[in-house]
């Protein structure tokens, strides 16, 4: 692996420093440990799965990996549609060899009153024998089956502080770009309350490096509070249905348009870890629409029209 | 709907009948009805969508459509892309219509030992000022959750003899066609022990006409004799999590790859009509392989590695 650059071999470094604070963090709430499954890839590279099943998390996933090779002849007209976005004058050759790196994680709770959260942090690299080209990407969000105004605000204001701080702005143009990439055409509804999002960042990389480390790092700040706060709360068999139908939504999602998991399909990705992302229980029935006036009916509202939900710095 | 010919007025008719066939069929083994919905579709034509929840069925749809209209210019290359199937030189134009019309029923018992059964057929036609082009497609494929030879090879035998009497060979070509499109390349495994598939039939109108009737019809006697014989089978909390992890997989094929879905999503079809197809409940677990021995893994092998079910007539 002598081609890849310092730049990456950073970024794999804080992308496992902060797959152990997270799986710490989450580990603590009940005291159990994550099942931990080492892969490789066979074209190159591996990485490390984490799995916690424990009584507040149905099935939470923590992931890292960073895969290279060359680029193989069927797989250039994915990569160069990726590099396009980058830069659209790069050429792919059959001696380009590529480089990705990233942690990934979905956490599906147990009680309905907290949030399902995904979060992923990557960094790309393309090398050819001239030239080399990389990006960043990743992002936030959250998805609460009841409308608890306190712990959707906690989330976005954590994130918003840590983009601000990157640079004035920042935090819309990630959240309008989470709750446009997290939308459901079909079901005209957004997967959850949003968060960030961003793709193809590759201005500079030493504070886009920064940013990634602050909020890799906020994601416990910004989440576990909330898990802190529900996980005793009671519930009915009522709720917890509700929260199976809005995780068909989810398994909608992730199966019909999300990037990261058509991308490791068609990359002949470990499926397990691709697929660690899907709901443990899930629900579909036909034509159900809640009321608008009950609690069900109340966070559909906000999924139809995403909201603002932080306070704004003066 | 001057222009529609008598032909797709004919296989109307009997997908109509069938739909009525099916659902008295299904409705008596509990004695429950089926919850009726009918709809317009803003561009043209409409549908009639059943539903029922049994203490046998956990939820069947049964499903019949005809829709119509002008091909609008966003509808132009995934319209093109299906006429070349069935005639290479064939123009659409702005003045080019569709008709789309079929029945397509799905079925999720509630009891383990009973499989999940799909079935589809399907009449499209285009017409322009000069020319029309017809074809017709459809099949039906049996998704067991547990390895019960007798009933896997009830349903193909008796499609088995209805394919053969059309045109002997038939049923073979047929019963590969189905394998392999029921294929989940990322699982590799098909999503169920199959049936018969077919599509872009456009040689003779009247014996293929003939076909279909007698498939729709034989439906009932390839798959209602399974459910009364294992409606009262008992099972196990264990059995039940099989069957709805495998009713993952069930949505992961239909949301990854069914063809039938991905049209309706992206003609802006009835959306709840369209994922009735998705499972009641189903389930993710990481990574959960059952051992070869066990009874779910005697299933998974047969899933793995298709076989042959019938005894061939002399």
């Amino acid at each position: 692996m002598k081609w890849v650059s310092n730049q990456a071999n950073k970024f794999v470094e804080l992308i496992e420093q902060r797959q152990n604070d997270i799986c710490g963090a989450l580990s603590s709430i009940d005291n159990t440990p994550f099942q931990i499954d080492e892969w490789n890839r066979p074209g190159g590279g591996g990485g490390n799965t984490r799995i916690l099943e424990s009584s507040t998390f149905e099935k939470a996933g923590v992931n890292t990996s960073r895969v290279f090779g060359k680029i193989t002849p069927s797989e250039v007209p994915m990569f160069t549609q990726l590099v396009q976005k980058v830069d659209s004058h790069f050429q792919i050759s059959k001696e380009t060899q590529f480089f990705a790196t990233g942690i990934s994680l979905v956490i599906h709770p147990k009680n309905p009153f907290i949030p399902t959260v995904h979060a992923n942090y990557r960094y790309f690299e393309i090398n050819t024998n001239e030239s080399m080209l990389w990006w960043m990407g990743g992002g936030a969000d959250l998805t609460p089956y009841y409308l608890i105004e306190s712990d959707i605000q906690l989330f976005h204001q954590t994130h918003y502080e840590l983009c601000e701080a990157y640079k004035s702005g920042t935090y819309h143009q990630f959240k309008d770009a989470c709750d446009q990439y997290f939308y459901l055409p079909h079901r005209k509804e957004t997967r959850g309350v949003g968060g960030i999002f961003f793709d193809y960042l590759n201005q500079d990389y030493a504070p886009q490096y920064e940013l990634v480390s602050n909020l890799s790092a906020g994601f416990i700040d910004a989440y576990i509070p909330i898990v802190k706060r529900q996980k005793n709360r009671a519930f009915s068999e009522k709720e917890r249905q509700w929260q199976e139908l809005r995780r068909g939504r989810y398994a909608e999602f992730n199966l019909l348009y999300d990037r990261g998991t058509l991308f490791g399909l068609k990359t002949n990705g470990r499926i397990e870890s691709i697929l660690m992302s899907m709901p443990p229980q899930a629900a579909w029935k036909y034509d159900f629409v809640p009321s608008p006036e009950s609690e069900e009916g109340k966070i559909l509202a906000v999924l139809k029209s995403p909201r603002q939900w932080i306070f704004e710095n003066e």
